[in-house]
C-alpha cells in the first residue's frame, strides 16, 4: 500500500454526487431584504436542483487531475452540450472565447503583486462595507421624498415602513427624490438585459454626478462586454452564483479592468459572501490591483452552520486561507435546512413561511 | 338543466393539467438539421417540463372568461412571481411595459385590413418558402469555398457531407466564401445576446449588400428592442416557443413595424410551423400589412399525428381557420412519442437514438 501522504487531491475520482436544496429562512432576520431576495431565491430552487443533477452527471468518472489540468477546457466541456444550450444559449458556443482572454491581460497585473499578497496576509486586501453597520464607503441609499431623515438608517426604516403599508404586490409606486443627496450611484435602473437603456440612463445621470451600477442580474459575459463597451455602467456588479463559475467571473473582471471600471461583486447575507471574498481577493492580487470595496452582510443566527464563514475585521475582509471556492457546512446544517424535509421547514414557523408562497389572486 | 348550446368556452374552469413530454425523432428525416435542432431540443425538455408544472399551477381554478378578459393582465400574472423571476429575469418586471405598446400602433394597420382579411380567406396572406423544395424567396445559403455547386441543393448536400466527415464535436471549422453568391442575408452571426456585435457585423456587411438576420435564439423583447434600436438586424426572426407567448411575439412585431424591419418567425419542421402560421397571419392583417415570407418545412413521416397540420398551396400558407393558438394531436400521438415511455422511444431504434446522448469524453 502506498504511504498515506502520497495520495493527493489530484488522485480523487468523482464517483457520485448528491444535490441538496438548502434554504435558510433569511426573512426572519431581515437580511437580503429587497424583494428579489426575501426568500433567498426560495421558489425556483427545484429547477436549479434539476439542472445541477443533469450537469453534475458530466463529471462522474473524472479525476480531479483531469478536471484541474485545464480549467478553460473543463469549463467548455461543462457548457458545450448543444441540446441543453438550446434552452438558454446564454452559455452558447461563442461563450468559449472568454476563456482565452484573461491570459493576455493578467500579465500586466504582476507588477506589485508580492506587496498585494502581503496585504492579503495581513487582511488588508478587501475593504468591506455594510448597509446595516456603516463602513468606509456608504452605499447609495435613497431617501423618501415626502419626509427626509437625518441619517441612513432612519431613511431605510421609513422607506421600509411605507412599503410595508402599501404592500409589494398591490401596484403602488414609491416616488423618491434622490438627487439632492448626491448618491454615489444608483443600482439596477432598468431591465438587466437592456444595455442601451442603461447607456441612456448613465449619460443622463452623469450630468448630475450620479453613477450607475449594474450587473447583479446580468446573465453572462456577453452582456457585461456590451455594458462596458457602451460605457453604460460605472461599476461591474458581478453575481457569483449567476455567472458560469469562477471562469466567467474572471473574464468579466479582466474586461472591467481593461475598461477601467471597478468590479464589485453583488453580495448577500449567507453563503454568497463566502464566495465573493475569494473573487475580490483575486481581483486585488492579480487582476485590477485596486482595492475594490465589497459589501458585507452576515446572518448572525445561522452563521454557526458555515464551516468557513466570511469575517470582517477593521473594515476589511479576513483573507480566506483555505484552498478552494466553497462554503462548507457544519454538522446539523443539512438536518435543519434541507428543503422541504429539514427541521426548520417542518416546524410550525417554517410551514407558516412557505404558506406565504400561495399563489396570489388574479 | 341549461340548454347545451348555452355553455360557452368562457364557462370552462381549469381544474387540472398534465404536462406531456412529446419528442419526435426528427433526426430520422433530416429535418431541422442544424446542430441546435438535431434532436428538436431533446435533452433539456425535462427542465422545461418541470417549469411547465410550476407555472401551470397558477391557472388552476381560473375560468377562461377570467383569463381571456384581459390578456395583458393574464400575461403579467404569469410572469410576476418574484422568486421565479430571480432565476432568469428575462421575464422581469419591466417586461410588463411591452403589453401596453401594441394598442397605440395597431390602429395604423387598420387601413386596408378588410382586403387583407379577404387575402387570408383565399390563402394569399402568408407566402411560404422551403429550403428543401425551393420557393418564392431563396433562403441565403452558403456555398463551400473549395468546390461550388450549380444549385442550392447541391451546395447543401456538399456542405452536409463535409460536416459529416469532419464531425460536429471534433473542433473542425468549415471556411465558406459566401460573398460571391450575394446572399440575401446571413443568419445568427454571433452570440444572440450580443446586440453591439450584431451591429458591427451588420454595418460591415451592408457595404457588400449582404443583410443580417437574427432573433431565433434571442431571449426576450428587451434584446429585440435593442437590435432594432441599434439597426443591428435586417429581419426580426422571432422564435414562437422562446418568447413569452403570443403577447411577447406581438410586442416584437409591433416594434419591428415601427422600425421598418420585416418580422419573419423562425420555423421548424413539426409543431412550430403550426404556431408561426398564425403569427405571420396576424402580422399581415393587423400589424405590418406586409406579406412577410415564412419558411415552410414539414415532417412527412409524422404529420398524420397533428390535428391541424400547417399546409402550403401555391407557395402560400393555407390560412388556419380553427380558433386558438395550438397544434392538437390525433389518437396515437402520445402513445407513440411520449418520452421516455412512448413506443418510438422504447423501440430498438429509439434506444439507439437516445444512446447517442452519451456524454462525450473530456
Amino acid at each position: 500500500m502506498p504511504h498515506k501522504s502520497s495520495i493527493s487531491v489530484a488522485d480523487v475520482t468523482i464517483i457520485d454526487f448528491r444535490v441538496i436544496d438548502l434554504r435558510f429562512p433569511t426573512s426572519l432576520d431581515g437580511v437580503g431584504s429587497d424583494d428579489m431576495h426575501t426568500f433567498s431565491n426560495g421558489r425556483g430552487s427545484e429547477v436549479i436542483c434539476l439542472c445541477l443533477d443533469i450537469f453534475a452527471e458530466r463529471v462522474i468518472g473524472k479525476s480531479m487531475a483531469d478536471l484541474n489540468a485545464n480549467m478553460g477546457k473543463t469549463w467548455r466541456y461543462m457548457v458545450s452540450d448543444s441540446q441543453y444550450r438550446w434552452i438558454g444559449p446564454d452559455e452558447s458556443v461563442t461563450h468559449l472565447a472568454a476563456a482565452g482572454v484573461p491570459n493576455a491581460i493578467l500579465k500586466k497585473a504582476q507588477v506589485g503583486k508580492e506587496e498585494r499578497v502581503q496585504d492579503a496576509l495581513r487582511n488588508r486586501a478587501v475593504p468591506a462595507y455594510s448597509t446595516s453597520q456603516g463602513g468606509p464607503l456608504m452605499r447609495a441609499m435613497l431617501s423618501s421624498n415626502s419626509k427626509v431623515g437625518t441619517d441612513l438608517e432612519a431613511d431605510c426604516a421609513r422607506l421600509a415602513a411605507v412599503r410595508d403599508i402599501l404592500g409589494y404586490d398591490n401596484g403602488y409606486h414609491i416616488m423618491i427624490d434622490a438627487n439632492q443627496f448626491k448618491p454615489v450611484y444608483i443600482e439596477e435602473q432598468t431591465n438587466p438585459d437592456d444595455v442601451l437603456g442603461h447607456e441612456s440612463i448613465q449619460k443622463a445621470l452623469k450630468l448630475y454626478g450620479v453613477g450607475v451600477a449594474t450587473g447583479e442580474a446580468v446573465q453572462n459575459w456577453v452582456t457585461f462586454k456590451q455594458l462596458l463597451q457602451a460605457e453604460a455602467t460605472d461599476v461591474a456588479q458581478i453575481e457569483a452564483v449567476r455567472l458560469g463559475s469562477v471562469n466567467e467571473c474572471l473574464a468579466v473582471m479582466v474586461m472591467a479592468k481593461a475598461f477601467g471600471v471597478p468590479c464589485a461583486p453583488q453580495n448577500g447575507a449567507i453563503r454568497l459572501t463566502e464566495l465573493t471574498s475569494h473573487l475580490s481577493l483575486i481581483d486585488y492580487i492579480v487582476v485590477s490591483g485596486q482595492r475594490n470595496t465589497l459589501e458585507f452582510a452576515e446572518n448572525k443566527r445561522n452563521k454557526k452552520y458555515l464551516k468557513y464563514a466570511a469575517e470582517v475585521k477593521d473594515a476589511h475582509y479576513v483573507t480566506p486561507m483555505q484552498p478552494g471556492y466553497r462554503i462548507g457546512y457544519n454538522k446539523g446544517c443539512v438536518e435543519n435546512f434541507e428543503f422541504p424535509g429539514g427541521e426548520v421547514w417542518r416546524s410550525e414557523e417554517g410551514k407558516r413561511m412557505t404558506g406565504g408562497d400561495k399563489i396570489p389572486k388574479l
